[in-house]
């Protein structure tokens, strides 16, 4: 299949590089400032080296390369709240021209499914959006199979800097910001990791999940959120003596309502992955509990969720 | 789509009972001794009682199930070693009529998997057999997302018996005998649960396994095979004093070797599922481990899966 990657960002960048082990030809690449396409499959390696030279993936326009030859965009732009723009107006523009999307940018889904669904419905291209939930975990795909009207309800562990924070604090009886600047010096961490520990990029998926289960109707002004920057350390240590752990979890009930806050969980539940994991529990009708964890984020791995989309649409 | 279920012990009811949920019509039923076929729709209770009253879901014989109409064979028959028979003629049949086939009875693609896919290629028909290997959880979607040749190796917990049996006799101290006596009460393990506690069902989940993952050539015969039924309950004393348990794991290693047999692993390793729970981790080129948990076993549980994959046939 001939992909379109918009991004040049950890995931834009291993989706293209991985493309061809898949199978796939990526025909144009464009980051927020240049972009380079070639309806032959153009030379990832030479863009991202590029990019690295001079700071965009090519010489051409940016908007080549959503006018390019192509099967399928791969949306991998950063997420933007509200009108989720530009993301969202890339999607609009592949669907008009019946192309297939999948998303690895939230915000389109998160903020405007309804819109986005009804882009898709409108066009012969088909949404697919796995690696904007829980990185390289299959949840979506599993939803699928179960179908999204017998899951009661998910819960999940659904940011790995968020995790990683509270998992070593925990552990190590460490102080919140002595952890969140090791966790910045691994690279864990962004430089400014405000939507990761105040709680926003859980309940973005949160909104994402809802919206999958519930038919959509849902953004991100529907979460429920309190994030970890205050949550005192004193804290896990009372709950460690009880057995227990904590955790940000997020949630859909199986009343519709999204959750995203700190939540004690015994120390030997599932729920309490370590590190940069991600966890996601589906209830679901009649098939009892499942549990499906791995890494939450990550160039290569969120990459490989993306692939898995391209790899399902027909 | 028109299901022909063949089998009618836990699973095969359980999906006959559930297909119009899933907007499925089953057309043909049948056990091994009788049949009830209508091109209509059948009526599936009215079989049930049928063969609750007098043995079998109805009396037409059991071969004009696999002449009627339908587009999907549900194969649900008991597993078989050796030729799988008669499992494997049934799938046959189906393929040559151009019918897809999905399977919950693991002989065909544990014992004769290239056969199977000879018949599958030279059909119009697919093949899927998501519900042979850990019940509900989706591990041969997951694979398949991820890409065969991408999974580097695979290990888990394949049989809840023989994992409720280790985990109860290691959480409470009690004998072998005395466990497995109790999870007969419970209806956990059959009256013969040989194959549960020599390992033979996990050593089969196995060979599907490593058949799918390196693309055939795998039976039975080729699984290194070690049950529980001698497991002293002295050597979980031991682990235990080491922050260890024990699981029976059966695993696919990275240079296509198949071993089934009772091993060691940390307390709070994701591998130390406990009860009837099934685990499977994926090692994968790109994405890491990933842990995929739930019901291994269970007629509606198991049932889903089978209907995750009539929904996935184009």
């Amino acid at each position: 299949m001939r992909l379109c990657v918009l991004g040049a960002g950890a995931v834009g960048a291993s989706t293209a590089r991985l493309a061809s082990e898949y199978g796939h030809t990526v025909t144009a690449f464009a980051d927020s400032t240049g972009a380079v396409v070639d309806s032959d499959g153009i030379d990832v390696d030479g863009a991202l080296a590029h990019k690295e030279r001079v700071g965009s993936v090519g010489e051409s326009d940016p908007s080549d390369a959503l006018a390019a030859e192509y099967d399928a965009l791969v949306e991998a732009t950063p997420t933007t709240l509200g009108d989720a723009h530009p993301g969202f107006e890339h999607v609009e523009a592949a669907f008009e021209r019946d192309k297939h999307v999948v998303l690895a940018n939230k915000g389109p889904v998160a903020e405007r499914y309804d819109d986005v669904v009804a882009l898709a419905e409108a066009s012969a291209g088909e949404l697919r959006f796995e690696a904007t939930v829980a990185g390289t975990i299959p949840v979506l795909s599993t939803i699928e199979g179960v179908g999204a009207e017998r899951v009661n309800a998910v819960r999940g562990v659904l940011n790995g800097t968020a995790n990683f924070v509270l998992s070593r604090m925990s552990a190590d009886g460490l102080g919140y910001e002595h952890v969140l600047a090791e966790a910045q010096d691994l690279g864990v961490a962004e430089a400014d990791p405000s939507f990761d520990v105040d709680g926003t990029d859980a309940a973005l998926k949160g909104a994402i999940l809802a919206n999958v289960i519930h038919g959509g109707g849902y953004s991100l002004a529907d979460v429920d959120v309190e994030g970890i920057e205050d949550f005192p350390g004193s804290a896990l240590e009372v709950a460690a003596e009880d057995g227990r752990t904590v955790r940000l979890i997020g949630e859909v009930t199986a009343t519709g309502d999204i959750r995203v806050g700190p939540r004690l969980v015994p120390e030997n539940d599932p729920l309490a992955v370590t590190g940069t994991e991600n966890i996601v529990q589906l209830d679901t009708e009649h098939a009892g509990r499942l549990n499906l964890s791995g890494a939450g984020a990550g160039g290569p791995e969120t990459a490989t969720a993306v692939l898995a989309d391209v790899t399902r649409l027909d």
